[in-house]
């Protein structure tokens, strides 16, 4: 497999997944992993499509969570995450290393929201408890069945 | 939820979940999540269901693995682990943490060795290459649906 098939299959990987793990390690130096919402998913987040759009080629990827939650918590303290994509039936998978952010940015909070969103955070976009994470990749590595592949993104 | 229910659901999905995710911390504290074989899934390891039987309350995970694997090496340094499973369709998700403990023992090697992993470990069971992890949970947590639960296992 060449780094541009890789590429090209880490992409349409990330699109489809039902889910992304993330993985956070906390203050005790334990792993905690748990499914977010896969906003890259084009049939769930058709409305996302353009946000990603000029992010082919770095993978960029938001993840939308309680201010409150434990993973806000371990990011303060270790900002150092994975997210993994996966299709079991197919042996593929494909996780993301990097650095987390804390996005603090009411136009994209509004350019990420979606319908239905009220029942998790009451005030909108902009409620306190509203966070968004964002990941620019520096490794990705994974499985293509039997093939074993590893790019860098950001250097 | 009652204690008593998360624990029968987590029982039914780690026996139905596709597959198991295995996250490690590397010795930088970055996190690596990986899907591994769910030995646990009556019904791709049916032959498995007996060694698994008495451990109904514990939550006893297995992983077979490479010697040589990454996954390896971040545990020598840093055993903490976790596993997730997951039916994202359902917003059902299950962690569990603690310690791994690596297995060397030959007639456990032999009871969990399925038909076709002559092509990864070619000299059979007890190939140098053939490694079992242990996973004995001390914690659980999760999402069923709405509902998040967590519950202790091996104190």
């Amino acid at each position: 497999m060449t780094e541009q098939q890789a590429r090209q299959f880490a992409l349409e990987l990330m699109e489809a997944a039902p889910a992304a793990y993330l993985s956070t390690v906390d203050t005790d130096g334990s792993p905690h992993t748990r499914a977010m919402l896969n906003l890259r998913n084009r049939q769930q987040y058709p409305s996302l499509i353009g946000l990603f759009a000029p992010h082919k080629d770095d993978f960029l990827v938001y993840f939308t969570t309680n201010t409150s939650s434990s993973k806000r918590e371990h990011i303060r303290a270790n900002p150092a995450i994975c997210v993994y994509y996966c299709n079991p039936a197919q042996f593929h998978g494909l996780m993301f290393g990097g650095v987390a952010e804390i996005v603090d940015d009411s136009r994209l909070k509004a350019a990420i929201w979606q319908e239905g969103w009220e029942s998790f955070y009451p005030s909108g976009p902009d409620d306190p408890d509203h966070t968004v994470l964002r990941l620019a990749p520096r490794i990705a590595k994974g499985w293509h069945g039997e093939d074993r592949f590893g790019f860098s993104v950001h250097k």
